[in-house]
């Protein structure tokens, strides 16, 4: 009789996974019309649109978390226990099963009422930004600011047993990082940082007047468009639009958009943000197609699709090869602006080393100080040791003493990024691991492919982006960023090869 | 004991109708999601994006039906039936119970499973249309419109007893109506249209070759929107972008939006066409704010709708007195198509009664007659007596006798309107009804305030507006079609004040 229950019991893991996979589904649907509500109301949406937008979010919010949280997710989960066992843990049935179990025990903590809320306040609060920014009001924004840090707080406590305050909302964004892990990181990186800036910020700085004329903002957008394109970015299968904070978003395999923000009066704005945001896209977009559909298709964790956005933007396309190849259009879209400024003084100037505000905008080597500040701000509000009406002097004193610029107001100083105003915590330390992961990533495609970097020279990009592929996006977030490290890098996360980077690069700049 | 009793009746009353409306609020926010997401897929969704886009409509399409049938709506309902009796019948409180009691018991008929097939079928044949329109190629979508006419029959099938297989349909875009009611409508109307016709069509045709030019794109948008304004349409709770086939949708009263598409050898088409829909928008933005996110929100049925939309587009915007205050300004837009055409030969060439192959585009008289084809061939393949794939050709042999003209080619002859290709049927109707009620609104308003023709012909359109709001627009859905009429004209539905309006006007510009 033996056999005939293993078939019977094959059986009913069949069953069991089949209706898991199409819960899951409905619950992924319901989450890509919602992130279509968010790009709209970032895009397009009239100022009217707003208080409405609000309930609708939390609405779709209250329905994926409700359908997240039926207890019949959790008796499947149960059923599948035996069988998971028995299958690969590199096959998508594995990871689905695995990365649900981790979503819905922490969901299961999580009144749905909750989640509407946090869901109606966040956006309630991105739409009282979008106005207190250029209006540099932080007392109009102030109050919803307070809200949002006081559910998370309030987040955590669904979370007894946590170690930091930080750590629940960390946990989604970057799962398995805790606050601890960070401050072990930073300080380790800071130490090699610090007399980096310093050496640089103590010598000349390079001329990048050039960038800060006049730049016709069709033209930016095309010549843009014309480097993601050559990336590997499918506009068949994505669309870029302006936003005041530039963000990329995708509802499916098929549909990843990017938005970008042009200033007329500095180049480097929308043309990096849209090779940075292309190299999200490009995660997106090269995701397997059996994962199309199910919650394992996006990227795995903010840090790895940071590296990717990063690596993108800043190895390739802050890089000398790269500039090579495209100085040429770029000064032909741009005579009269760029005609008489050599390539080396573009390189230069593009990677000019400078004490700045905005952190969108830094350069490498102060940008990961822009990140710490944020991180550790989250840290004392949290904990309780800063009011937030206090962050905006506390912001400008540390951007003083870090970075040796003070902001004039809060438009470029607290309320600079969108994050923490959409309810958006935990976030920022994604941006540094991802500078770090962006480097290891590198130096392993280029070990297997040691032409990455001439062919980049010759705008041709199809190694790279083929080797990502096959690396990273395709999996989309089957792995953690950790299993993903070590399959890719054999390492978990090392700061040395991003030190390595820094230093080789801005060594030749520079005087170290 | 009794006052305690009293009490805590009303006490449960008050609970129960709180715990209707805040379900009711959380299907009607959805619905709005699901809307968002139809207008994304129409004017921004890049073209991979559409097999995931008919899945999150469908599993929100899903979702909503599983809400409305949820058995404790109709708990709700019951135990609402005596406290209902009680509330006075224009409440807001009354209409909504009433309206929920409606759209319950259709709704319970139909199986959720069915709803989302619903919802992805027509989202996929939506898709095909947009290319096999530009494609004339009725084959590559013949077995997607086949599908949806076939799903509209096995959604008559829900409602045993159903007096034609349309009824069903129909009866949610116009509440209470019958395919035999409209029938007996257009038998009475078609009378009094096809004498009408054949005297003009015998005529000198009026020239309207100026209307041909090459018109700029950008100018055509700008003149209409500054038309749309000044009727009232507010831009602050709404836009307007392109579509293929121009719609209005609404997902809030602040949030209304309205397409249009240029043809540059066509004024006609986006002007008319803007002027169509923001009367549309206007019918939506001007709810009352106490009916905002409740399903009583947007108009009552797609004929009241048509009548708004026909009374801002021909009534007003084809009239001569809006023309002697409008034209000098578009003369001044286009000075070199339009500088040397008289007002006069303007009017007649934009009121020009022709032979055309495009409803959208079709004068107001021989309008109907495309309707009542559309209507016709809805009855004759629910009814089995002529095939999807023998539509083409039927299409083209009605065009010749009723209008006098045969189609070259499908794009312009059964693939014209989205329709049916979005799974829009027992819908055409509402646009004749549209018209007839125009005209009975129209004189109702006039009646009540005689200077409005005189402030049309000065570019005041405030009193039409607020009489319009007062009367119609703040009713949402609270009435239905024929209560409304009612309300307002102390009549049902009358084709007499439609054909004094068509005969007074076309009389004046030919000979009848």
């Amino acid at each position: 009789m033996k056999p005939v229950f293993k078939e019977l019991e094959v059986c009913v893991m069949e069953e069991s996974f089949k209706e898991l996979k199409e819960m899951l589904a409905e619950i992924t649907d319901i989450g890509s019309a919602a992130a279509v509500l968010g790009w709209d109301q970032a895009v397009n949406m009239p100022p009217g649109g707003a208080p409405a937008r609000g309930r609708q979010l939390a609405a779709l919010g209250k329905v994926t978390h409700e359908k997240l949280i039926n207890p019949r997710v959790g008796e499947l989960l149960k059923v599948l226990q035996t069988h998971e066992q028995s299958l690969d843990y590199n096959s998508n049935e594995s990871s689905l099963i695995r990365n649900t179990r981790i979503k819905y025990n922490k969901a299961v903590n999580v009144p749905t009422e909750f989640a509407g809320r946090w869901q109606s306040a966040t956006s309630e609060s991105f739409d009282i930004w979008l106005k207190a920014r250029p209006a540099n009001n932080f007392k109009m924004v102030e109050p919803y600011l307070k809200k949002n840090f006081d559910m998370c707080k309030e987040y955590a406590e669904f979370f007894p047993g946590y170690e930091h305050p930080l750590d629940p909302m960390m946990d989604n964004h970057d799962y398995g990082m805790k606050a601890s892990n960070i401050r072990e990181i930073f300080s380790n990186l800071r130490k090699e940082m610090v007399p980096i800036v310093e050496s640089i910020t103590s010598q000349e700085p390079a001329d990048d007047s050039f960038m800060k004329l006049g730049f016709e903002g069709k033209k930016q957008l095309e010549f843009g468009e014309s480097v993601v394109k050559a990336f590997g970015y499918d506009f068949n299968r994505g669309r870029q639009d302006m936003a005041p904070h530039p963000f990329t978003i995708s509802f499916a395999l098929g549909d990843v958009r990017i938005t970008t923000r042009i200033q007329e009066h500095f180049l480097g704005s929308a043309l990096f943000g849209t090779l940075h945001e292309a190299g999200h896209a490009m995660y997106e977009q090269g995701g397997a197609p059996s994962l199309d559909g199910t919650p394992l298709r996006g990227g795995t964790s903010i840090g790895v699709h940071e590296s990717q956005s990063r690596l993108w933007e800043n190895i390739v396309g802050r890089s000398r090869p790269f500039w090579q190849h495209y100085y040429p259009g770029l000064q032909k879209h741009f005579p009269e602006h760029l005609g008489n400024v050599e390539l080396n003084s573009f390189y230069r100037g593009i990677n000019k080393v400078q004490k700045s505000l905005i952190r969108v905008e830094a350069d490498e080597v102060t940008y990961n100080l822009h990140v710490m500040m944020r991180f550790d701000f989250e840290c004392s509000v949290l904990e309780g040791s800063l009011d937030v009406s206090e962050l905006p002097e506390a912001w400008k004193d540390r951007m003083e003493s870090d970075i040796g610029i003070r902001p004039k107001d809060d438009a470029d100083g607290v309320m600079q990024d969108i994050h923490w105003y959409n309810g958006i915590i935990g976030y920022f330390q994604g941006y540094t691991l991802g500078n770090i992961m962006s480097a290891q990533f590198y130096d392993a495609a280029v070990k297997e492919h040691p032409e990455i970097t001439e062919e980049i020279g010759q705008g041709k990009f199809s190694t790279l982006h083929d080797w990502l592929k096959q690396n990273i996006y395709q999996h989309g977030s089957k792995f953690t960023a950790n299993e993903l490290l070590e399959r890719v890098t054999g390492n978990g996360l090392d700061v040395a090869p991003y030190i390595n980077y820094l230093k080789k690069k801005y060594g030749e700049l520079y005087d170290l």
